[in-house]
């Protein structure tokens, strides 16, 4: 990981993830979209819908990293509280946003109503992020990145978020799979395979536990230099099968 | 919400949530669990396998809450650092712990090596948590629980873990589905009951955003006495009811 690239966190805001209700997903899509843009995600926090716990959490990553994606409460109900806790910790005021307002009425026309309107208000100096499947923008405010916890509506808010940001080098990886080999019995090949090149991270996901199906390792290797990362997989089958481990390079 | 509700928070441990190789469902799993127990849980963070933010993560969250709980980085490979970094935040040392020695010896026979003895070294004053499916044990310090992050073994581990905790009065919830409203439509009736009943939590839910199926809202109440839910709950229906809206309750 060098130096230039940009890091990232991101910050889940809803009781219904923190209750159970809810599998996320935002952070896995997040993830994703920032490995390919070469950006580093360098942690996420979950908070409820509490407005003290928002703004600390907030304000804690936004100081820390490039860029803080946030999902959730940003929509018409009084537990929608995110647009006040962001103007909070920017120390803004949350006026009704002429464009904003005027995409709202134009969806709503006749039904548009009180509720609706309080998706108008954006923290002042914020700029809108476009949502194509319900209208209702997100925003941007500094380094900080308001959308959607609908999955849908996120992942398209993504698209008009990526031309904003300064892209990395992108990290690639690539994995060997072991099977029928757990991890323990090829700690010490990863550990020097690791040690010999720190520019590299190298990691080791086991599968199969415990059920009826096959189990193994699958080893990753994550960098930004594709050849390094391809030597460094090469080197590693080699190892594996100097110890008479049947290992497959998977890409 | 009580005061006399235990709290929580989860440490998701690893690097590969983050690079999104992973979609973590632990942190849904233990948001079940604590729910079932009536603990509350108020906090979840994700960070990558790197000492000094895993440190901090940890001495933050165990001091805010009654109890932590971490996933991941337990295994015997060289990125399996939590066991360390556990013993650094508590200021004590990493020894081998006999009964975990004992497991493993048991487990691995001829095939125990250094790479997984490793997994036996449990921070000084840690009592192991029972691993069912692959026996490397967890521990327990304090108030942390340190589980790992295959979610077979983290959800097996889970059923040594509760006897241990105290549980609270469980949350419980009611679901008030409407079909073809958006919410909102009926913010305002929500805003209302949720003034009327402070004691009780008052979620809305879209669903079917812009896809070609069913529109719609749930509404949520959530709360601890099970007879003002009830009636919180029917009291939505009839106002749903009154502006010409359909809604089911569906428990």
């Amino acid at each position: 990981m060098t130096d230039a690239s940009p890091t990232a966190a991101v910050l889940i805001i809803g009781d219904e993830v923190l209750s159970g209700r809810t599998q996320d997903t935002n952070l896995n899509t997040i993830a994703r979209f920032l490995a390919a843009m070469g950006i580093d995600l360098m942690e996420a926090r979950t908070v409820g819908d509490r407005r003290e716990q928002i703004i600390a959490a907030l304000n804690a990553l936004r100081g820390g990293h490039d860029y803080v994606f946030t999902t959730g409460g940003i929509g018409p109900t009084h537990d929608d509280i995110t647009a006040e806790c962001v103007a909070e910790a920017f120390g803004v005021a949350l006026p009704e946003h002429p464009e904003a307002l005027a995409i709202l009425e134009r969806r709503y026309g006749e039904a548009f109503n009180a509720a609706r309107r309080r998706m108008a208000r954006i923290p002042e100096g914020g700029v809108l992020i476009a949502n194509p499947v319900t209208d209702a923008p997100g925003f941007q405010i500094g380094n900080v990145f308001v959308m959607a916890g609908v999955p849908k509506i996120m992942t398209a808010m993504l698209e008009d978020v990526a031309p904003r940001l300064r892209s990395g080098a992108v990290v690639h990886s690539r994995t060997v799979r072991v099977a029928g080999v757990g991890e323990g019995a090829i700690a010490d090949l990863l550990t020097a395979a690791a040690q010999a090149r720190r520019d590299l991270s190298f990691g080791s996901y086991p599968f199969g536990h415990g059920s009826v199906g096959e189990v193994g390792t699958n080893l990753v290797v994550r960098g930004r230099d594709e050849a390094a990362l391809q030597e460094a997989a090469t080197n590693l089958l080699a190892g594996l099968k100097a110890l008479g481990i049947e290992a497959v390079l998977e890409g």
